[in-house]
């Protein structure tokens, strides 16, 4: 499987399910979703500056990050609350745009290490409704999503030349 | 409507939806289950003590219960992340039997105010899986879930009776 986003979204779910590797080993994908600051530096759409106001990445930690454009314009704020952070192995956390408030989706991050010092993230994001989720997927939600892992691809890349 | 759990899960669905009315104000059915004391006191099924580790019902808060038999017995152990908490309104929480590992639903209770000093509770459970909604519904969940109620009318019944 090439370094793709591959997502699905069966019709009449509620369900997003995506898969994507990486070229790095489990342990540093998951501290880039950990760690506020890395976090910050790829979390997607590309284009987006993200501001983060809490990240509290542990068993009942809540976060809130805030993202607008370059050039300013209108914010998008989110928040939630992790329910289980299982270090290099599994996050379980709710996740509300407050633009659309009350609508909180469960979403699930495994991480796995594969050979060559590679790893997959297998993600499951689940919607409280079919509206829910039929409206997250017409934001352009997937292209959001893959221009992030890019991001994330890339931020490891140059911290890996950098050592 | 009488007072009853009607509860609905539709074939094929990850939802479970239910309504209850009660003969209270909106107001003390949430405090019914926003106040750990009182909790405790009601929540079902019947016939289980339940000791309450942690129980921080406001955004981001955290609460851990466990239940066993009168006769002592196995335990049963419930944590969870309040990811909302708007008095006499809406609780948006996670769920997960500790039993079931990472199996974690996502629980929406509404309360609203009925004319005559009632109210109604609307929940909805979002499970994770086709296979985690029927292996909570194959335990008994909705007999659980009605006890509890009946136990949380007797007990306001009876603080309003010593008024």
């Amino acid at each position: 499987m090439s370094n793709a986003l591959h997502l699905t979204a069966p019709e009449g779910s509620l369900l997003v399910d995506y898969v994507r590797e990486f070229d790095v080993p489990a342990a540093e994908l998951f501290r880039a979703h950990a760690d506020p600051e890395l976090f910050r530096r790829w979390i997607g759409p590309r284009g987006l500056e993200t501001r983060i106001d809490a990240y509290d990445c542990r068993d009942g930690g809540t976060f809130r990050f805030v993202q607008r454009g370059q050039d300013g314009g209108d914010e998008y704020a989110f928040r939630g609350v992790f329910h289980t952070v299982r270090e290099n192995e599994l996050v379980v956390q709710t996740f509300e745009y407050e633009g659309w408030p009350d609508v909180v989706t469960l979403e699930y991050s495994r991480f796995e290490d594969l050979p060559g010092g590679r790893s997959r993230l297998t993600g499951r994001s689940v919607h409280p409704s079919p509206e829910a989720r039929e409206r997250y997927l017409a934001t352009g939600m997937e292209s959001g999503m893959a221009q992030g892992y890019d991001q994330l691809e890339e931020l490891l890349a140059a911290r890996a030349a950098h050592r």
